[in-house]
Order: structure tokens, then C-alpha cells, then sequence
């Protein structure tokens, strides 16, 4: 892989030394300075209406009417001289867009990095979550006694001790991994990026995935870019059309497609599956680097332009799985950025 | 009032010709170009921390553990040169930050409006809504029989119906008000905007209004804007300490102080209330409208700064509840800068 002559320098002076990363890629060109925006804004794409006679239970707002549900919000940002692929930039479990953005110890985050390289960015909230509308007519159903309490959605939280070990801090709560670099002193900005979350209580496909793929097509190219939860959203929006996306690239994925499934919606994208350190340390994570390492091999034997990086296995040592919020978090999304300027055409 | 050279002339071309000002404003030095942002990210303020043993019915999510709750979600930008006074941007019931961003049918919203007239934005979402978490936990406790039904949190959703006589785009669903300038065609995007409403489940004050006076004090002075439910919030953020913030302005704000409460709170600064058109055929507005008068007049009595704006009795005409998404709202946005401009010293 070949880095940008401009970003050498520093991260091979990051690499070298990995805590001092946070800053040294700042000093390159387009880091710093003022952010050129030459569009920036936000949209809904998806959504269906739904009447509901349990909207209410306060008399003020009328219990009777429509509502509308399966929207996903997106906020985008088009730098000027715009010359790289855009990118969506997809959350992951009981949190939202706001993974992307400032990290929890106050650095930049990816969604400013990508528009400084020159990418249009997107940067979504889950159906349901954050932005895009939840559906609350079930707890008022619940409440008024018009609805069974057991049929409740399933609405969960995620507590910062279960937490600690799926995001890889360490192996369990309050254990830290030795060189593991997520500014844990910074953690309780980070708890409170935290929302509830309402997946387990919408049909499969997550209505997301119909989403993402409309967002696709409406911009004519993007790389979906997904992290955890969400990791294999951009494979099932392939599955329903590969028009419009120009790559896929997971950062941790939950699930890769099956390895013996039909790998054809697969074939003809380029797909980057990458993960961080401690993996085979984590029961809950070991086996889905497998399975993804299987993915992987079986879709580049079926004439596929499928990669795997395990971060350690590069040199890049101490990543938890928020990577986007490490300590190094501007040297992966270097090298990302890097690996999406030699495999993905830029856009006309 | 007297507006920025600049401006005059689109916003007389703007008046003359209502249905037209869309575009009009867009010609101003500053409103076209690039957006240049020095700084832009997000962070949040307040919160605590709390335990509970119904955060998920999930075998793989722990049902005890730490969540954190009552944090506000700010997305900020600060504009290359900023000279003007930063403004706090809130938004109102059953709606998020997205109020302030692209309008419905795809124009600039006043978030990046204010930005390009040199002031930086503070753009929130409330707390238990949108970014920021709302708890979730009663609701595993009823549906696992730990908690009563009843005893749910209220989370109401505004029907479309319903929401159609609250905003003044009619009398009743599907009326419109005659010359109404709300762009109706996009009304389809504008529901996806709404959100399930969690403050009527929150103590009071609601914890935005501590979470606001945090954000004045650490910003050190800064503008509280807030629209409809939030009105109230930027009254009681001053009645907690006046420290930081620098103005008031309330966008059809929901509720005004008591004409006959204590008034010292808010005698030490420059406050506006503005209203659209419509009102006096509104049995839910006309009160408040009426209320909000006697605030400003009993402020002024006791020699205080208040002024009231009602569009329409400065002839202009035809803007419903959602000021900032009708389609002269840049004209009023544009009003406001002056008055800012007017009352309020930028920063040193």
C-alpha cells in the first residue's frame, strides 16, 4: 500500500511512536486551516406513514393520527475542489452519527478528516435512533392498556460495564488491555454518545439498509463505510442492488456475509473488512474476525477484490474497537483513505 | 431598525414580492462561496451517571449496569473571522437539532444563515431527544412485569393532523391559511423531522435548561434562541444565573415569564419575542402571544429591555408557526441578525 507523499512523514514518525499519534497528521497539508465547506446540510432519505390511534396519552396532543416512521436522517458536508469518492459514514450499536465527529477527548473526528482529503461525507443516524424517528405508540398502547405490556419493543441500553469489553477498553470491567489506546480518561464523554437502541424491535433487513441503498443511488457512487452493529448493512444493501455503491468498508464488523452463501452482489465492489488489536482476546469478537477472514477468502476465490487488515498484523498496535476514537484514530483513517484512493475511481 | 446595507436592497425586492424571497437574500456578500469554518465539532453537557437493572431483555446486552442520562448534544461552527455574538440554537416540541438545518423543500436553514453572518452556532438537541439519550429502562421493566404498565414514562408523538393547527399552516387539517408561507409541498420531508417527545416524562425544569446555562457559561456570552416548547428554557436558564448569556430571543415561545413573578432575572439583558402571522386565530397561540405582551411590558416597567416582534404588524406577512423553514425565512433571519447586531456587543 502507498501512502500519500504529503502524510509519510508523520506517520511513519506516528507509527514509531504510537501514543504521540494524535497530533503529528495534523501538520499536513489540508489539516489545518480553515475547513472549506462548499455544501453542507441535511436530508431524510426513506420513510413510510403510519396512523396510530396511541400517539398520545396527554390530552393536549390528539391520540389519533399519522405519524412517520423508517426515515433515515443524513447530514453532509461537500468540501470545495471535491475530487475524492464521497463517503458514508454508518454508526454502530447503542450510539449515533456522532461516533464520526469530535472524538470524546476533544480531537477531530473521521467525518472532518475525510472532507479535509477532499470526500463528500454523509454521515447517518439509524432508523430509529438519534434523528431518525423511533415509534412510541407501543408504550402508549402499554400504558393505556390497549397493548399487552410483554409486547413492548425491544428497547435496549447498554451499560458502560458490559460495555468496557465489547468495546475492547479491556477483557471485563474495569481491566484496561496494555498499550490500548482509547482515551479512557475522556470515557465519560463517551458514555454519553450512548442512546438507547431500538434495532431488536424492527423487521430484517434493519429499514436502514433500504435507506442506505436509496442514499446510494441518489449520489451516484459512495464507499459505505460501517462500523460494527451496522457492519453488514452496506453487504445487505448489495444484495438488493450494487448500483451506487463504490466500495464497501467495514470497521469491525458484527457479521460479514456467509462465506458459503451467494457472494455474486459482492463481486463487483471493492471491499476493505478491517479490525483493531485484542480481537482473538474477545469471545464476543474473535469469531467474527473468522468468519470475515472466511468471507473474505471466499470471495476473492470467486473472482472478487476483497481485502482484510488486522491492524496489528500491519504494525498498528492498541486498537479497541471505537478506532475511530483512538488515540491513532487519524493514522487509520489515513491509511483508509490511502487504500480508498488506489482501489476506488474517483467520481467524474 | 436598521438592517446591514448589504441586505437592503434584496429584502425590499424580498417584501414587495413575498412568495419570491427564497432566492432573493442568497445575492448578499457572504451567502454565496464557500462556508469557511475555523472550528466545527460536537461535545455535550451535563449529565449523570445512573444504575439500573432493566437496561436490556437481550441475553447478549447485561440488564444491570451504569448508563448515563440528561447530557444535552451540541453541534457546533465557528466561521473564519467570527465577529458576531454566538447564538444557542433550540429547538422545539417533537422536533431536533434538524430544525435549524436545510429547510423542507431544500433551502439554506438558519444554522448555516447565522454562520455566514459571523456568528458561531451552538445547535442542540434536547435532552431524552434526538442525540441525546433518553432513558429507556422503564420501559424492560414493564415489559418483564418489574414495573406497572401505567407507571411508563409519557412519550407523545405529534400527528401529522394534529401538528397541522399547532404550526398555523391551517385553521384544521388540511386547511391552509390564506398567503401561508410554509412550503407545504415539502411537507412530507418536514414529518420526517418530528421525533417522539419525551419531556413530559422529565422533572421541571427540564435538565436543558441547566444544561443550557452550562453551555452560556462556558461559552461566555452567548445568544439563547429557542423556538415553541423551548421557550420557556432560556427564562429559566437566566433565572438559575444570568451568567453567559447575552440575549434572549424567543421564536414563538410556548410560555413567557409571569407578567407578575420576579422579574430581576431578566432585566440585565436584551430580550425579543417574536411571532408569526395567524395568531389570533389560534385558540392555542393567541393566549400565549397575549401573555408573552404583558411579559415584555411588565419587563420594560421595571426597566428591563424587552421588545416584542409580531411579523405581520411589521408587514410581513404569512409565516407559520415554523419561522425558520417558511419561505421568507432568511428574511427574518436577517431580521434577527440586525437586532443582534443592534442589542447585542460581539465579543471581545
Amino acid at each position: 500500500m502507498k501512502l500519500p507523499l504529503a502524510l509519510v512523514t508523520a506517520l511513519l514518525a506516528c507509527t514509531a511512536a504510537l501514543t504521540g499519534c494524535t497530533t503529528a497528521p495534523m501538520q499536513d497539508a489540508g489539516m489545518t486551516g480553515p475547513l472549506m465547506i462548499a455544501k453542507q446540510g441535511s436530508f431524510f432519505v426513506g420513510g413510510r406513514d403510519a396512523y396510530s390511534e396511541n400517539l398520545s396519552t396527554l390530552p393536549i396532543y390528539a391520540a389519533k393520527g399519522t405519524i412517520t416512521l423508517d426515515q433515515m436522517y443524513v447530514h453532509y458536508q461537500v468540501p470545495v475542489n471535491a475530487r475524492q469518492v464521497p463517503i458514508t459514514l454508518i454508526h454502530g450499536c447503542c450510539l449515533t452519527g456522532t461516533t464520526w465527529e469530535t472524538t470524546p477527548d476533544g480531537r477531530m473526528g473521521w467525518d472532518e478528516f475525510f472532507v479535509r482529503q477532499g470526500h463528500p461525507t454523509y454521515l447517518i443516524d439509524q432508523v430509529a435512533r438519534g434523528r431518525s424517528a423511533a415509534n412510541a405508540t407501543a408504550f402508549n398502547a402499554a400504558k393505556t392498556g390497549a397493548g399487552a405490556p410483554a409486547a413492548l419493543p425491544t428497547v435496549f441500553a447498554a451499560g458502560h460495564e458490559g460495555a468496557w469489553a465489547i468495546f475492547r477498553f479491556g477483557s471485563e470491567f474495569p481491566k484496561v488491555h496494555p498499550g490500548m489506546q482509547f482515551p479512557l480518561e475522556a470515557q465519560g464523554e463517551f458514555w454519553k454518545q450512548m442512546v438507547p437502541d431500538w434495532s431488536a424491535s424492527l423487521p430484517s433487513p434493519n429499514p436502514t439498509v433500504p435507506a442506505l441503498s436509496q442514499l446510494a443511488m441518489r449520489l451516484q457512487g459512495t464507499v459505505l463505510m460501517s462500523h460494527s452493529q451496522s457492519g453488514i448493512y452496506p453487504f445487505q444493501a448489495a444484495a438488493l442492488t450494487p448500483q451506487g455503491i463504490a466500495a464497501i468498508v467495514a470497521i469491525e464488523p458484527a457479521d460479514c456475509p456467509a462465506p458459503d452463501g451467494d457472494l455474486k452482489p459482492y463481486l463487483g465492489m471493492p471491499i476493505l473488512v478491517l479490525f483493531g488489536d485484542y480481537v482473538d482476546l474477545a469471545p464476543r469478537w474473535a469469531p467474527r474476525l473468522k468468519k470475515c477472514r472466511a468471507f473474505v477468502a471466499a470471495a476473492n476465490q470467486a473472482g472478487g477484490r476483497a481485502e482484510i487488515i488486522v491492524l496489528p498484523e500491519r504494525g498498528i498496535k492498541g486498537n479497541s474497537h471505537m478506532i475511530m476514537q483512538d488515540r491513532n484514530s487519524l493514522q487509520v483513517a489515513a491509511l483508509l483513505d490511502t487504500w480508498l484512493r488506489e482501489h476506488v475511481r474517483p467520481q467524474p
